[in-house]
């Protein structure tokens, strides 16, 4: 496709506070479920910017106290990041920062740009020189060549080379600037905290800093922050709106209000349609842990049927366990989840999850809830077969991976085993997100209906999605 | 009191597998919940004893290769383990090994003896040199000097010296022996895995490594397992069974099966009960996230009020976070959990969880469940006041941490700020585990009601609970 | 000055051999003294460019095999490090690699240059953005922009920009090209190994790897290695040369062969001079280990007076000594070295050492050696006092930490404490090292005599030396 | 043999000073050289023990000046070790502490003792346990039991249980004991800084502290110090004294005095009688750095053949080092050494070490030198062959690896490639040390005599040195 990888990420930024580089590093945290790979923290203290990044978690990253020391000043922006593989080089973490003609400028930014590697190639034949292999260079380099007087005006200059999802935070030594693209395709939210402004691609980033949801930045915005306070500018040519419908699903935390709706609502809701889409005859209705919990509960209620906790968790399931190499056995999801065996003896079980990938999980859980016992195993997806890729930010499976690409639901219900296997229409979908129907409504439903609202450049030479 | 420190503890051991290491690791890593501060391996090739142990999450300690092949044979038992202050000596671990005239033995101890500190005063005047704070080490002791001729018997000879709680797995170079106390404080179960014996303090244990689950090792009960298969004894003099109680409500994971019943399943009864002892009107009830979910799920089962999921928490929290040492907020339990605005404003709230220790997180919980909107906030505790503390193996607040020790159930209402405030009553919760009355019905209760199954030597002399 | 700090590196290149990334690894590790900051190795595979560097001794940096897994190809270049405060931003580790409209290229530098800023300040006019404060970073914004056809011309093009000292390696997807600056400041050599073609900043790394030593690239000499071979220009106007005279005092290894001439053999000769210079009537000449040995030799075998180890180091002094914070003492020199008492007592003492910069090490050691029953202690430095700092690559101790650049040898002597102090004369450096006079011979002798051979652009505004 | 393994070690004790920790920290990294692999301080507040101990280097270890709060008091003893194959596991390391029924003891022991296998199995089958297989442990039992009043009579009715080397510190929470065997194999100093009383295998760790050097504790001297001062007993039958001749040749630190003499003087005294043993017709003389640096000195003095530093050491050579694992080179010796080319060039070259283990590194670093272009090549050697085993704290080589146990002088030669090759005779080796001749004189030279001063019991039995 146009671009090599693929990056799931999280922004924030914040201006005129006193412990700027704290409380970024607070923002990132509650948004590190938006990338675990790296994350940095640039600040500012009105002269130049100090950076401080590096490969793994905030809480391991930031861990010492010292790092802070070389974050000094009222304002910072900060990033968290998840690559897809190729990306996952060191010298790719963002925020960005460089010197140019005009002092020092760092962004952060979330999202996937469609025509990055064409701008690219047009700068390079300029004589520009590239460190990384992220879109967010390419802003740069563009914003350095930008002739307009104001900062704003050389962002805006900058952006409209450049085509894509952009949730985007810049500070420099003096301003912070926040950019949302005319699709709106990734959340950006506007806050406040004694008084200084903050952005942040979710609200559970305020929640934990205790700061005031002000609104979203709207597609399409751009937000220039200084001493003299905020100015909004709407300096683009006016899109439909299309915020990514994923984000719904799976990826924002459940306690995030994005596209001016509450996650957990949403996902509960999708649970309710489901059960009036799919309705089984059933004894207990039980999530997967953590994900399928609201969809679950919004299924039980509708249907009546009770909820309970039926697979739980081992809370010390992290990344660091190594399968013993010796072993003879494959322990995969046995060492995450395990059965509560009385409870599901004998019953007719309703299973509910967000998605479902390459469907091998699912087939062993089923199998799993079977061996406890299960008279039935009805499995409820709270989101459509996802068939296509996204080109604007989240990393969703390539299709070879994606069970729902090459088959139908009938086929998939026969390899994960169940009894029987329902996946929220994309009408319910969009119902439940209180959507218009047509195009996605007011929303980017590309990876269900590949239907893409921002076309790519290379797309018919690349033989379709043959290269993804 | 009688003793310098308490551990909580789980142990396994697996006689006559190819695996035996491998195994033994993966059932520390289902049992990591009975203890995160050490954890160990001594594996037995049916000519040395081998051990591996160190401070540390089981995943970290184990997570080279490497160890497993310091770690060779059939047979291994394994030992995680937390301990209250004084006790987190490196040289503390567990299991204990050492050579003794019939040749190595290894230990591995879950429980708190009563009379470890006589003992161990005895053994001293004769000679005895100690390299451990542990109780362990008096057993090891005792069954260094036993005269018996089998290995069974020595024990016997050994454990006939002490009183208090133990669920024990020794292994030597061609045995493994399992016991329990008389009382049978705490949990052991036995299983097999393709032909091999294998005993557990839970059975999540056995599920992970997919070994089946036969029947628990009784009170009094002691098991030789050779070449020759399994032998059971019951040498004690039999005892009323008092099994801790305490496991059902916070400590085992709800997944086990313990004591002859799904803990789940006690859990969700703690919650109907409650909801008959301590109804209200109410729009919704929530858990504290996760150890309140199944009471809460039992509450709104009962009570027929809706259960939602109100409260999300952080899933990146863990023990690395480094609180900004320069911030002027306190950020506390808003780094774990958020609550779920538009779901809880303007309702009135059922909050339900296991325990309440100090009130303070209680209290800024209904803080912030009140920031988001609640309109009443009533809080519902599956568990009886706890004003005793457990000298059995379980680290329960000393009487000074613990609010319900010197303070009243109103008290402690108005100082966490709740609408109504309802405890699990004693009898409720004895009603809930199936249990008659009197005495704790079969069950050790003594942290609520202060009756103790098994004396202790010095007590008159500490003046009661002075001392803890 | 006009830089904003000074590196000290090392450099080494290797083309068309199978074990390119391990060689280099090799190289870089031999050439450890010349910087410990940090490291990296880029190879190249005939189609793409792969990179690894770190802050981190070689050793520890390339520790994982792995690693080298990631540096696949017949072609590699490395770098090692040291930089003073300001610097040691890991983005600032060598080798920088970039992709251009050509493709891909990676360089590493051994020098400094003079106008870098300058020209940086021109680049960013022109739209440039900068990531690090190398000015090395210059050098491949000027390769980008040339717009010569051949490699070589390119790189002429951009270095004919530029003023100072440089001594490069340059690799790209086929071609590796080695450049020393036309005054030949700092060293590079030029050697064979199995037929593939080898620079390093010394001829220690081609001992380690048993690479043949050919010669020294010359000053202004371009070398282009590709798969046809290696073709040697000369496309600089000639200077009059002027190798660094340091490296012989301190920098190089001693079993290194620079500028034509073995480093210990002339460091031998500086003792031979000195002991002619500043004869003394004395028992012993010891030297501090290791620094001063060579010179202690040669002044030994001059005067005739015995030579003996009379100080011993303690060979694991390393970085990680932590002195007691709570001790009352202060350790210092102690840590390192330690007298023989026996062979000290009674006698009169001749100390060499290479060097002195604050005095205050030269002082302990004087007290040192005098607790110990030295009679008379005569100091004797196998350099002259150095006055003026380094512009070219080394760094020299600033103004405010050299003794020798505010007081007289007088001064410094009785501050030190010595019953005699001698400095090797400027006359007896260049004779010793075989130079004409006037100028410096044929060497860079500005540390110690101000002659600066490449002027910098703002030295008079900033009013000398005052900025420094 | 007797033991299953051996142990370098170094002991170090101080006892009434306010920093007793720290400067017992101080002292084992000044005698880090006599063990590498782990330490460990406890130290005495009057009241109780405490214990930090583990594997690794001193200045790794001991990093965090948290560690000393953990070591509070004003009494402290330390301990560094390394150990064969078998005993470097974590629970081996010292200082062993124990409680037993008159307090806390814990042990320093350097040396190795002849009959601890005897008394370990009678001690077991009196019921003891046993958590190590350090001598060490045994030595605490046989404390343990012992009746006498005093401590000083208890130790002394334990140490009279046992035969072998032993240099011991003990520290009780009140009293310090250090003792020497009643042969004095092992060297053990009495010093005093700022009035209290210090103790340690070597004088360079007074040196570092800036402590007294009063004098060496004598062969048979227990000394017992407390808060009223020192007292000497010398509690066993007198026997002639034997100290360990290889202290002198390899094992302490050349600015060390023990056994009244100081080990730069009798290395420098080696070379000078190797000179006159083996002289021979050349231009130079190198050590092989820095193992034959006094001896290549002595050599060069007493045949007036001037001494050169030929062979230059590889400053950061580490065990951290890791040879690519995909190299078809072998690197060896190279890693660590390279010659300096002019220095031999043509030259007649004596090279001068203190043994020679396998003989391959020599036949290397022959090779080296003659690649060199070295005309002839001398080598010389300051001890004589090594053919016996040590049973008393020395970790020599076992006869399969000892080339000189298997091989003449001559085919050593034709083996390494020596032009000629000369080892220091055992009389030369005496007479150096200005010992009378007939059973050592008054040193243990069992490894080059195979004359044991301490008879070990089961010898016979293993037909002579067969097992070892």
């Amino acid at each position: 496709m146009t671009d090599k990888f693929q990056d799931e990420c999280g922004v924030f930024g914040i201006f005129g506070h006193p412990e700027a580089a704290n409380l970024t590093y607070l923002g990132l945290y509650a948004m590190q479920h938006r990338g675990q790979e790296s994350c940095g923290i640039v600040s500012s203290d009105g002269q130049s910017l100090n950076c401080y990044k590096k490969m793994g978690l905030v809480a391991d990253v930031f861990k010492s106290p010292n790092v802070f020391k070389r974050l000094p000043g009222k304002s910072a922006i900060g990033h968290v990041r998840y690559s897809t593989a190729g990306g996952n080089d060191p010298k790719n973490i963002q925020p960005i920062m460089v010197d140019y003609h005009r002092g020092s400028i760092a962004v952060a930014h979330n999202g996937n740009l469609v025509n990055a590697q064409e701008v690219r190639n047009r700068l390079e034949l300029e004589g520009s020189i590239f460190s990384t292999i992220a879109d967010t260079e390419v802003i740069i380099h563009l914003l350095a060549k930008a002739e307009a007087e104001s900062l704003a005006d050389r962002v805006v200059e900058a952006l409209q080379q450049i085509k894509g999802a952009y949730s985007l935070a810049f500070l420099t030594e003096t301003r912070m600037v926040a950019v949302r693209d005319p699709n709106g395709f990734r959340p950006l939210a506007l806050g406040k905290l004694d008084g200084a402004y903050v952005v942040a691609s979710e609200t559970c980033a305020f929640d934990l800093i205790e700061a005031e949801f002000i609104r979203e930045v709207e597609p399409g915005e751009l937000i220039v922050v200084d001493k003299n306070g905020l100015k909004s500018f709407k300096p683009f040519e006016p899109r439909k709106p299309s915020p990514c419908i994923f984000e719904f699903i799976y990826f924002a935390r459940p306690d995030s209000t994005i596209f001016g709706k509450e996650v957990y609502e949403v996902r509960t809701e999708f649970g309710r349609v489901l059960a009036r889409e799919y309705p089984v005859e059933a004894d207990l209705v039980i999530p997967i842990p953590d994900s399928g919990v609201p969809a679950a509960i919004g299924y039980a209620e509708e249907s009546g049927i009770p909820f309970q906790l039926g697979l739980i968790r081992n809370h010390y399931v992290g990344r660091t366990f190594i399968e013993p190499a010796q072993s003879i056995r494959h322990f995969g999801v046995k060492l995450k989840l395990n059965p509560v065996r009385n409870l599901i003896e004998g019953k007719r079980v309703v299973v509910v999850d967000d998605s479902i990938v390459r469907g091998t999980t699912a087939r062993k859980i089923i199998k799993m809830i079977r061996n406890a016992g299960a008279k039935e195993v009805h499995v409820r997806i709270s989101s459509p077969p996802t068939s296509f890729p996204c080109y604007y930010g989240i990393d969703t499976p390539t299709r070879k991976e994606l069970i729902s690409s090459s088959h139908s639901v009938e086929e998939i219900n026969r390899y994960i085993t169940a009894d029987s296997l329902g996946y929220l229409s994309r009408k319910g979908l969009l119902e439940a997100v209180g959507a218009g129907e047509g195009e996605g409504g007011h929303f980017c439903d590309a990876c269900f209906s590949g239907q893409y609202p921002v076309k790519f450049p290379r797309l018919k030479a690349d033989s379709q999605l043959g290269l993804f």
